[in-house]
C-alpha cells in the first residue's frame, strides 16, 4: 500500500520560532534564529537542563508568534537525543498539555510536524505544537566523550548542532501549508562507521524521496527546494550521485540543513551539522523567513535520523536509518 | 481544550500476540501468552537483540491470527526502553513499512494503541501495527547493575516484565474496538525515588482517570474493569485512595497488569512487574482473551509511564509520569 498521505484541508503553520548556541549565531543563518546564548547554557547549570529551556522557549515563542496562549495547545509532539528522551519531558512539564513522546533521532522534527498536521487535519485536536531539540554538550558526553576529554574527530563526522525548533500547527487561511507527508521506512544497508552516520542515513533518504516521486507522480524541478535534514558532506553527495543513477536528478534544487548551519570553511566543522536541532532550526529559522519573503513557494523537507545507540554499535549492530518527509507550501 | 477523542467509526483490533520470558510464563496469566522462552533469550545472543526478536514474533503472529501479510501493515507504531529505543527498530527492519517511533517509557503501548487507532479512524492507513516491549535483562544493565553484579532491590521497587506485546488495528466487523483514547500529560509531583516508580506514576493515573470522568460523564461502574499499566503496589493503592479522597471509587473494577502478571508471594516481585512489556503483554495475553471469552465488555486501560533517565536522576531532577488512556469495547 502507498506511504503516500496527502491532506485534505491542509493545516497551516500559525507560529515557528528556532533557538540556537554560539556556533550556530556565528554560522551563515544566524540572521534568521530567533533567539541564541553564548553561553549555551540559557541560565540553567547543566547542558542537559539548558536543552529543555531551548524546546520550552521555542515553543513559547511559536505561540506567541501566533497570538496563542499555552492553553490553546491540544498536544505537543516532541522529541531529542538524549536517553528517554528526557530533555523533551522536562521542557513539556512547561504547558501542562497532552504529551506524545516521540523517538526518530534526527528526523523527529519530521515526524512531529507530520503527526501534529495529520492531528489537526482529522480534527482530533485545533492546535499542536512540534517541538524539538539536541545540544552539542550533551550529546557529546552521552554519545561519545565528556567534552573534558579533548577527543578528535574524524573528517567525516558531523557537529551535532545546539539548537531547537518549534511550530504550532493549526487552521485558519495565512501561513505556510502542510500539504502532503510521507513516513519513513526503517532501512539498514549495514553500514556501522559511527563517524560517518550521513552514509548511513543516505540510503533511507534516498528510499523516501524516490517512493515520493513514484507516488507522487512529480519531478524534482516543480519543487523550489527538496531539503533534506542533516546528511552533511558524505550523505548529501551519496544520496545526489545515487538518484541519479536511478534516473532521477535532483540536483537543481538539491539541499541539506547539515550543510547550510555552518560555514565547513571557516568554522571547522568537518561533514557538517547534525542532531534533532539541526533541521528543526534551520526550518524554523531560514527557510520560515524565506517564506515569508515569498523566495519559497513548495519545498520537500526529508528529516534523516540515525537510529542506533551506542550499546547497540558496541555489540556489532549496524546503523539503521529512516527519512520522514513533508511537504510545505506558501 | 478537552483531552478525550472519540472514535467514530471505531477501528477493530484484528489480530493480537504476547511473547513472555520465563518468570512471566510461571506467574498467574501464563497460560494466557502466545509464545515464551525459558532461556529469555529467543534464539539470539544478547538480551537487547532477543528483545528485538520478540518484537518481531510478537507483530508477526498477531499479523497471521488476522490473517494479514507483513505487506499489508501501512505503519508500525512502536518503542521500547533501550537507549534510543533501538529495540524497536531492529525489530521493524523485518516489515519494509513506514515506522513512527515513539517513546513512553511503560506507558508507551497505549501511545501505540492510541497513534494506531487514530490513524485508521482518520482514514490515513488502513491497517497499523502497535509493538512495545521491554527486558529484565537488557533494562537491568541499562537503568541499574548488570546482573552479575546481583544488586538487592528495595521493597517498593518493582521488576521490568520480559515481555513484548503486539496489536493489529484495522477495520471490519469483528474484534474488539478502540472506541475513545486520552493522551496523558506530563504529570511532575516532585518524586525522585528511583526504587518507587509506582509512586512517581501515580499522579499522572489519578490525572488521567479524574479527566476522563469529568468529560465523558460516565462513572466507574460502567465499566467491567478499570487498568493500570504498571503502578504496582505502591502505586495502585495511592491511585486508589487519593480517587477516594477526591470522590471517585474505583475500588470495584480497578486492577493494574504489574500486580497481575506475577504472583508477588510465590515469585518474590517485590511490588510487581512494570516496563513497557509489562501491560503489553497481559493486555494482549490476558486482557483480549477474556474480552474473546466474553467475560469483559467494555474496560479501560491506562498506561502509566515514568519519563526519567538515569541521568536525570543523577542530576536530581525528580521522576514526570505520564498516563494514557484507551478504552475497549467488545
Amino acid at each position: 500500500m502507498g506511504r503516500l498521505i496527502k491532506l485534505e484541508n491542509p493545516p497551516r503553520i500559525n507560529g515557528y520560532a528556532s533557538v540556537v548556541g554560539k556556533r550556530e549565531h556565528e554560522g551563515p543563518l544566524s540572521a534568521d534564529f530567533d533567539v541564541h546564548d553564548k553561553s549555551e547554557k540559557f541560565g540553567m547549570d547543566t547542558w542537559e537542563k539548558a536543552e529543555s529551556e531551548m524546546q520550552r522557549m521555542a515553543l513559547n515563542l511559536a505561540l506567541s508568534k501566533a497570538k496563542l496562549s499555552p492553553d490553546a495547545l491540544g498536544a505537543i509532539f516532541a522529541g531529542d537525543l538524549q536517553n528517554q528522551c528526557v530533555g523533551s519531558v522536562y521542557a513539556s512539564e512547561n504547558f501542562h498539555t497532552p504529551y506524545f513522546g516521540l523517538y526518530g533521532a534526527c528526523s523527529t522534527f519530521a515526524e512531529s510536524i507530520m503527526l501534529s498536521a495529520l492531528f489537526v487535519s482529522a480534527g482530533y485536536f485545533d492546535i499542536c505544537g512540534a517541538v524539538t531539540s539536541s545540544h552539542f554538550c550533551a550529546a557529546e558526553r552521552q554519545y561519545r566523550f565528556p567534552l573534558e576529554y579533548g577527543g578528535q574527530r574524524a573528517p567525516t563526522a558531523q557537529r551535532t548542532v545546539t539548537g531547537a525548533g518549534a511550530m504550532v500547527i493549526g487552521g485558519g487561511n495565512t501561513g505556510v501549508k502542510i500539504t502532503e507527508v510521507m513516513p519513513g521506512r526503517v532501512v539498514d544497508k549495514g553500514i556501522n562507521d559511527v563517524n560517518n552516520m550521513g552514509a548511513a542515513m543516505a540510503p533511507a533518504a534516498i528510499d523516501t524521496i524516490e517512493s515520493y516521486f513514484n507516488e507522487s507522480g512529480k519531478s524534482p524541478t516543480e519543487f523550489d527546494l527538496i531539503l533534506t535534514g542533516d546528511l552533511g558532506a558524505e550523505g548529501h553527495s551519496i544520496t545526489l550521485e545515487y538518484l541519479q543513477k536511478r534516473g532521477l536528478d535532483i540536483a537543481a534544487v538539491y539541499s541539506d540543513c547539515g550543510l547550510m548551519i555552518f560555514n565547513r570553511k571557516t568554522q571547522d566543522m568537518h561533514s557538517g551539522g547534525s542532531g534533532c536541532g539541526c533541521s528543526a532550526s534551520v526550518v524554523c529559522g531560514n527557510i520560515m523567513k524565506r517564506f515569508e519573503k515569498g523566495t519559497l513557494h513548495d519545498i520537500l523537507y526529508i528529516a534523516t535520523g540515525a537510529l542506533m545507540s551506542p550499546s547497540s554499535l558496541q555489540q556489532g549492530l549496524s546503523i539503521p536509518g529512516i527519512a520522514h518527509l513533508v511537504r510545505l507550501e506558501a
